[in-house]
């Protein structure tokens, strides 16, 4: 990563810019008000600059410099933005924590608002999908979810773990899982009642193990979840991969006779591999990687 | 998408507090410019939030409420940032043209630096994946990059047509082309050095036509991609989808004896279809889809 340079065009102007309003502001009372009214503007604009027209183009900035020399700085480390979005286009993989300097960025995506619209996005992209299907009629279009932040949430445990930047610890993780306590994700339970109204049937599939049936069932029942095809546990002696395990119950559920019309995930290991189903959606989860 | 709710809980708490403080410096200059102070410091922030440390938790946030009734405003429509990252994971399919309200969003986020630290984090990984290969010792490892906005970047003619806003027009697009002006995605030319210098060798795969080959052979060149092994067009009667052509040819590598080790692009199709390679990486791109 070392060798990759880049520029933040954005910050220098901006800081300078304010500087600059700092300055003049102490003149006059009067130049103060007028000066407040439009750093009020700045902040309303800079928060909510993915939602209003931004300023006309050409901005003053040259496209794609090689960036180096005395005018750029090198990228010394991955911002947490950019690793984020890397890992949900699963490039950045095999990670046991998130980058120790991002926990307070996951927290923040996770507790704000950015994580509930992600969410939103794909449950939404994936009603549409499933509104849009023609159904077979003898009742075996299933669609899979996976539990564990896809149907169920383990926020409340890992906003009191770090928000993924510790390592991962199994004693007390499924201590977490046996209260049975994980609310629902709202868009999910969304798209869950969505699909039940169209006649497609839910098949869980998760990667807790055959002792954790009891609970599970109960948890999924207590946030809304009230009835199923199939919950698929994994037996305590299976080993190998997510995607193995995952996509060998996808292939017997075909066997079965089911139709796997879609198939949502936190994990790329709940959609990589054949069959991957109809069609596939990646809920967001920077907390953490299985592969 | 009408029927996720959401909530925005960061703007609301933001604006009252603007209101607050406007309400109080207008009292006197000296209260004025503490408070000037302090909304530089707000807005230095909110930019630099990415990589500054962030408050500790816990935060007077609600987990995962599901948020209907009079507090709540339902999501009427997607924000551009969950847009992106829905097209990043390969969540949002067989789009046309980005919405028309993010036309300012992917201006800022394509000439700001986040599409170059997006990129730089996408390149800086392949190339630390690379690094960890055992080469074999005929030199028939290769690496299949994708061209246009993987190689090179057709960003100056997207600059002038709205960012993706415009429907792809082939004859104006062509002419582009036929310029043989585009400039390098710099971190991908990084990512190209990267690999000579390990031994592994270039395959150019693109939608690309025969009719483009010298022009994009031209125009490789001239940016510094200055060796291959093969670049591959596609041929004039070639029809099918992307993801078909892309992997057939992938296949062929692999029957000549080739070791596909890598593979890049910045659209899922040239990414998805057996064979993939050893592993794929998706560049960034919120400006068009192909399927």
């Amino acid at each position: 990563m070392t060798s990759l340079a880049y520029k933040d065009h954005k910050s220098r102007p901006q800081s300078s810019q304010l500087e600059g309003i700092a300055e003049r502001v102490k003149e006059t009372a009067m130049e103060l008000a007028v000066a407040i009214v439009l750093l009020a503007a700045l902040v309303t604009s800079s928060h909510a600059s993915s939602r209003v027209e931004d300023p006309p183009f050409p901005l003053p900035i040259h496209l794609l410099r090689p960036l180096s020399g005395s005018g750029a700085h090198r990228l010394s480390g991955v911002t947490c933005e950019s690793w984020r979005v890397a890992v949900e286009a699963n490039n950045m993989r095999g990670w046991k924590t998130i980058p120790r300097t991002c926990e307070g960025y996951v927290g923040h995506y996770m507790l704000g608002g950015l994580y509930r619209r992600d969410s939103a996005v794909v449950a939404g992209e994936a009603a549409k999908y499933a509104e849009s299907l023609d159904l077979r009629a003898d009742g075996k279009d299933v669609w899979v979810f996976d539990v564990d932040e896809t149907t169920l949430s383990n926020l409340p445990y890992y906003a009191r773990h770090g928000f993924g930047v510790e390592l991962y610890n199994a004693t007390s993780f499924n201590a977490w899982v046996m209260k049975g306590k994980a609310p629902a994700l709202p868009e999910s339970l969304e798209l869950y009642k969505k699909l039940l109204s169209l006649g497609i049937k839910i098949v869980f599939l998760t990667g807790r193990t055959e002792d954790q049936r009891d609970i599970t069932a109960h948890n999924l029942k207590m946030v809304g979840y009230h009835t199923w095809e199939k919950l698929l546990l994994k037996g305590l002696n299976v080993s190998g991969s997510s995607v193995a395990y995952k996509s060998g119950m996808r292939q017997k559920l075909e066997e079965e006779g089911y139709s796997v019309v879609g198939n949502i995930g936190d994990q790329w290991s709940d959609i990589l591999g054949q069959p991957e189903g109809g069609r596939t959606f990646k809920v967001p989860d920077p907390m953490y990687y299985i592969s």
